[in-house]
């Protein structure tokens, strides 16, 4: 196995020689994997001409380190400099007092950008919106066009797309840069504006916001009111960073913990270990549910004790089955395939899908279990795997669909859920089956 | 539950109605949850006008299908104008028959393309690159760069970012349209791009292209060979598009099933189960293991039949545990803050989370245990849950960092993989926890 040197820097020497062959990406990706106290050092000895690019390409969790060992203007300077979307998702994460000791620094247009921002729910458009966006006007042609984005366009976040609105600010169109550039210079700008374009409310979850921003083929997709007034543009590299985040989260709670938010070695043990705890404690409490079942067969295992030794494999099975349907939904409804709307439409296919698979699972499983262990129990771990992985499908569609209708993250009633509840009731399905077949 | 009614149409008009008040994007994830013949009425009968916008929004299994429904000089239309990257993707997906029916249709300077991009391998930024680009020259003035971009843009799938050659189309620089747009007309483009932009090479793959390209916050990032010579660019919709993609997958993966690579219900049940069956069969045989395990203790079990009320609350609490440092890991790696090189520093560290989980269920479930089964075996309970889930957090952190070691996929090695090992190893421990304290 490989092992690469971890970086150990002694002295400020060895940090200059370290920094003076990267990009400021590369600077941020290579300091995320370092341990607190080397970060540290690297940040403090940062120079100021860089800081700000690298600054810009950090991650939350480094960037609130990063303002904690420079000294107090220069975090204002770099807090200053980072556009309002990305300062209020500082902002957010950083200590009350802290945001608040930062606020006060900062100008007052720049003061009052962010508190805009952070006047909106969080996870919405308007968190992750530019307010500083460049509006055209219908009237204008493209020459003028041009002219007013050359004298206008070093403030806006992007120019690549434009709205275009009325005297109100009212949304009416949106331009492509590429548009301009490619039409003729005389032609009006209401002429090769794109009318009725997609836009979103400041309140929209910002999941769906970056997945119509995908599905467009979009690079910015403008923020409305009620009242069509244009409040700011979402940009496609934010849309990138929301559906990484989101598909983090999503992952991290289909295996049972709760996302991280932050690099894996940022993080202390103990964070680490609070963010599964919990999901662990309710898990184990549910599990209790299997200890009662068998606690009602018990006469029945000491009876026929060779019935224990298909526990794992049956409610391992179902599952696994669970895990796969529930996987499957959690992510097909993520990008919109499947709908609460399908509830029913889903249940079905996926009974009918885990009857094949137990199916299949069970002809496949009589012979080697009847060599092993009789006809008889063959028999039973047979039928009790094609009840299963049915019973483990529906349930491991269900509850995603079930979540998604109830408000919940349907990510969060995935897979570990699913096969905590498919454990008890196959159980019982185990037993009964067993009693009826094999008379006891 | 709210049940939306499934579009079931009965004649042409009906669809007419249907479609008059949809954009391409709506008809095109509409028909994506529809079942396959009401979807192919609707390709059927999209009129000629619309058809292109919408076919471009479809994804490639509904490309396919509309391309099978519609008249043979319309199908090739369509295909004549799709960007050459989309066009390669989709043919790749396409029996190797139609593909080349469809090839041979094509003209010759698109069916270069088509074939020129289908040479580098599956999943690589040859295939995803678009090679329709638009090069300027480091000598140009700003004005001349934005008359030639005008009159030879329509062409170019992005003129958004534009790579700078030299005369021998090696590439020496980037400039964003932006940065010409908002530049003085009479700078030279030499002195406003950007010199030794980040560039990947044909062979790389697509999801470190899209990282880089997200990391980098950048709209287009060139690809070029060993020579430096541009071949093409990959623009931000196509990695926005190749994240979502591998994300899905992952999920799947982790739920241990294959990737299905098309919409839920545009799939066969056969198909779906497909995807599942390979994956439960793999698990059964290895949980085989934990039956051998069991029929070692088996006169245990007959002696202290309780021993077998705690299995499924157990090892259901190993793999939980397992699942979680599991997917943790499987998600740092995709992200790049944990890389093979990282082996014994993750697994030290998944070591001391587990180890710190299992002591506090271990405490947590002690007095419970031993009002309902006695002190001694709820000390056995106890040691058993602190060993198993230390055990599944280096199980679960260790097979996905092995797997890409051995040039597997770790999502593969991930959840339902380690639950299963864990399950077998864990029961070990739990016998012989308990002979050494039942004295047995």
């Amino acid at each position: 196995m490989k092992t690469e040197k971890q970086h150990r820097f002694s002295d400020r020497r060895e940090i200059d020689t370290w920094l003076s062959d990267k990009t400021p990406l590369q600077i941020a990706e290579e300091t995320a994997r370092m341990e607190p106290a080397q970060q540290e050092a690297v940040f403090r000895h940062i120079d100021r001409d860089l800081s700000l690019d690298v600054f810009k390409q950090l991650n939350v969790a480094q960037q609130e380190r990063m303002l904690e060992v420079t000294e107090r203007d220069q975090a204002v300077f770099l807090l200053e400099e980072l556009d309002p979307d990305d300062r209020a998702r500082l902002f957010n994460e950083l200590p009350v007092d802290v945001a608040a000791r930062y606020l006060a620094k900062l100008s007052a247009e720049e003061r009052r950008l962010t508190n805009q921002l952070l006047s909106y729910p969080k996870e919405s458009a308007g968190r992750i919106m530019s307010p500083e966006f460049l509006a055209l006007r219908p009237s204008m042609t493209v020459m003028e066009a041009l002219d007013y984005i050359r004298k206008n366009g070093r403030k806006a976040e992007t120019v690549h797309t434009l709205p275009v609105t009325d005297e109100q600010t009212r949304l009416i169109g949106l331009c492509e840069l590429s548009d301009l550039v490619l039409g003729a210079p005389e032609r009006q700008v209401s002429e090769i504006m794109h009318k009725c374009p997609h836009a979103v409310k400041p309140q929209t979850d910002q999941e769906e916001v970056a997945r119509l921003l995908q599905a467009a083929d979009l690079l910015a997709l403008p923020v409305v009111d009620e009242d069509l007034l244009l409040l700011g543009i979402v940009t496609v590299d934010d849309a990138m960073d929301v559906l990484t985040l989101e598909e983090s989260e999503d992952l991290a709670r289909s295996g049972g913990a709760e996302p991280l938010g932050r690099p894996y070695f940022s993080v202390s043990d103990f964070r680490l270990a609070k963010s599964r705890v919990l999901w662990l404690v309710v898990l184990i409490v549910a599990a209790t549910l299997t200890v009662q079942v068998l606690n009602m067969f018990e006469s029945m295992l000491e009876t026929v004790v060779s019935l224990a030794l298909f526990i794992p494999l049956l409610i391992g099975t179902g599952g696994n089955a669970g895990a796969q349907s529930s996987t499957t939904i959690v992510r097909s409804m993520a990008v919109g395939d499947v709908q609460p709307s399908d509830f029913v439409r889903t249940l079905l296919r996926e009974g009918r899908v885990g009857f094949l698979l137990g199916a299949m699972l069970g002809l496949l499983s009589y012979l080697p279990v009847s060599l092993y262990a009789g006809y008889a129990l063959a028999l039973v771990v047979s039928l009790t795997l094609v009840s299963i992985c049915t019973l483990a499908s529906v349930v491991g569609s269900m509850m995603p669909l079930a979540a998604r209708f109830f408000g919940v993250d349907p990510a969060v009633a995935s897979a570990p859920f699913v096969t905590t509840i498919v454990d008890a009731t196959g159980l019982l399905v185990y037993f009964m089956i067993a009693k009826a077949i094999l008379n006891l």
